[in-house]
């Protein structure tokens, strides 16, 4: 008999899969007009209205359910089972670590291992997917929030930064944040500056693909991200992912140095103007630079979790319309990011609308599109006109870590002084230091 | 005696500089609170009321005229000289290119070369300062205009489209675009959308550093790029620059595929998605890639130059104000970019306010911030609600060439089927076949 209670399926879709009496986690086949797709029926969240198919390859395709579309019930799938493994004897002597989880890919390798959606994860389940765990930490979890990472917003980063301090405050040695990879660099980068004088390592880590393709990262990154939290010597904020395309090594990036880069590549996040903290190879931590933080469980954690919502971003390319500009003052913004071209630049058609929200007290900042290298406002008339006009350069913070510490700047504080004094104080690693051989910066080169 | 006249300078920084005894071109010393800077007076150009001089290193620094601002004049610099060198007489088994200058950097290099400014450049002027080029090329040249790169507008793309069409048409071998290096591949990406059926190649090429710091790449981006134009097998739009920081190649991006990466590197842009077409070492053309347009002068050129003005680009990130989409429909936009996240997201707080601008007949499309990989939006129930919502996943195209390629689109037609029909439409390459093997994508690596 077909199981659709709370599949999520309504409508048209619903009627399909009742009529060929499909289950969830059954096998089935749905053809639509020229194409056919053979897998494993998913349930179905959010609006919309298609059939939900895991394919072999892993990915998820969606038919519309329209008349013409045939189902048709291949086999009976694995069950959804919700019988948790026991969780293993702890060893004492293992430093304690608690995973938060928050959403994303990385929640859902334990969902989809049945065919069933948990969008959370629990000790148990983690020690039953991932049972190395139990050799490298005594792991406590906690579910912060499931959402899909491109729906968080400032209050979910205050709120996050509050439940990691109490953990923190109880004396775990190490915490790590599962989440959703899409936002995961903007995350990271807010609890860089929400966690201040840390007395243990943060770590953030998600997965690029769930846990039934071939080349899942969830297991690896997850075990990286531990082993990180657990025992590794440095005391900041930082975001465990794959290194390379390979299971070789798991690399530690500074919480506010980092950048997704790539839509579906494993190794898709990279240090931007500077070097990754840490490296998990073998289950051996070694760290990537002097330049870090101590762990020390005596430090006192100065939590500083308020951030502006009023604060917006505006990319500026060929062609802008200034008015947008205006648009942000009159909504109230208080913060305007610009990420400008080259150096530091964006069209004279701007000035005005950059003088006025100056004028109406609105704090104007300025990151470089290019990603890599340091804005320098000084070279070109433009960039030195911008600067007569009161816009503060970013140094080599890329755009989305400038957009984060200017949310998280008038999140403290309401005085323009104190504001600019802020900006231009390296909090958590988000300025490299200018006397970096120029060169260098850059961290990717072709490929041979 | 100090001269002044035409120099820019006015209010308090002309008072210092006459009271001085300094002319544009001299060495001056320039004493302001703690710092001094030493280097050669330049003339003031925009807004502001700074002094600027030419420091050793190549960059200009500008010194804001207070009254505690002493100034000092060390020497007579170079005196600016408009006597141009003879032209050499030119080879008629050469190839004919004609460089067309419109602003930025690589015009500079003849302009700071004696200390005057001279934002143009003439054959006589090129030939002097780049001798090799009468080797390679018989050299014409052309002043299309003369505007910093950030100030280009999509007419701007229009004029310089026909400008180049009208030469072509006359049977020149080859095409080289000098353009400030700002905003250079948002115009690859248009020229490759306007010039279609190419016979011959078309080559923007800029410079990081102008010719008067020790590492100015101006001239050996110039003689690549004219190189390529002259006697490449390819008749595409190419972005000609450093390979990497050293003199040893210039390599030519295709225009649809290339991105600006670094604030001030020489190797700042980068073929995303896909290969350069090629490279030129040793005075030595090399193709890369055997997927390209072979060079036939025969072939009759298709000019398309117009770009729809009406179009906005919407970055995406936590806490973005959805009325921003509003806003943009309100002013008539035609067409929104949407900069998602990951494989292809917004957060759902944005769903009505897209709803609503495709219902009023916005054309939105999405490309993303990741900028390299290509949008899958079937994977997660985000990106098949943006799907079935109307919004266009723009394949593998990062955002600025999918934001020129919208505008073109837009400019084309009128009718929204068609407008879909372009945008799904593979016209210069700006998508890569979707059988590239997944993992090839990236190209960058960490540095070792």
């Amino acid at each position: 008999m077909s199981e659709l209670k709370n599949s999520g399926y309504k409508g048209e879709a619903l009627r399909l899969l009742k009529q060929a009496n499909c289950s969830v986690g059954d096998i089935i086949k749905v053809t639509s007009k020229s194409k056919t797709y053979e897998g494993i029926l998913i349930p179905r969240f959010g609006e919309g209205t298609d059939i939900i198919v895991k394919m072999k390859s892993g990915y998820n395709v969606g038919i519309k359910a329209t008349a013409d579309v045939k189902v048709e019930r291949v086999g009976e799938g694995t069950k959804p089972t919700f019988a948790s493994p026991p969780i293993p004897k702890q060893n004492p002597n293992l430093p304690h670590v608690v995973i938060m989880s928050t959403g994303g890919t990385i929640a859902s390798r334990v969902d989809y291992r049945t065919g069933a959606v948990r969008s959370a994860i629990s000790a148990s389940d983690l020690y039953g997917v991932v049972p190395e765990l139990g050799d490298i930490a005594k792991v406590d979890t906690e579910i912060v929030f499931s959402i899909y990472s491109e729906n968080l917003t400032q209050q979910d980063w205050t709120h996050l930064a509050k439940k990691v301090a109490e953990r923190i405050e109880q004396g775990v040695d190490g915490v790590v944040v599962a989440h959703g990879t899409d936002t995961m660099a903007y995350t990271s980068a807010a609890l860089s500056f929400a966690l201040q004088n840390l007395p243990v390592p943060v770590i953030l880590v998600g997965a690029q693909r769930s846990s039934d393709r071939p080349s899942s990262d969830a297991a690896t990154n997850l075990i990286g991200a531990v082993k990180a939290a657990g025992e590794a010597p440095f005391a900041e904020v930082g975001l465990a992912m794959h290194e390379t395309v390979s299971d070789d090594a798991i690399v530690v990036h500074r919480g506010t140095k980092v950048r997704k880069c790539h839509t579906s590549r494993r190794d898709t996040f990279k240090s931007i103007n500077g070097t990754p903290i840490a490296k998990v190879r073998n289950l051996k931590v070694t760290m990537q630079t002097d330049q870090f933080q101590r762990r020390d469980p005596q430090r006192k954690l100065v939590l500083k979790p308020d951030f502006c919502e009023k604060v917006a971003l505006v990319k500026f390319y060929p062609g802008l319309d200034p008015s947008v500009i205006d648009f942000h003052v009159q909504r109230g913004a208080r913060g305007i990011l610009l990420e400008g071209s080259g150096l530091g630049h964006v069209s004279k058609f701007c000035f005005d609308a950059i003088k006025n929200a100056v004028a109406r007290g609105v704090m104007v900042a300025l990151a470089s599109q290019c990603i890599w290298g340091r804005v320098n406002m000084n070279v070109y008339d433009t960039g030195r006109d911008l600067l007569s006009l009161g816009v503060v350069p970013m140094e080599d913070m890329f755009p989305e870590t400038a957009l984060v510490k200017l949310m998280w700047t008038l999140g403290q504080t309401d005085d323009p002084q104190e504001a600019i004094k802020l900006l231009k104080t390296n909090i958590a690693g988000e300025f490299s230091p200018r006397t970096l051989p120029q060169e260098k910066h850059l961290q990717y080169e072709e490929e041979p």
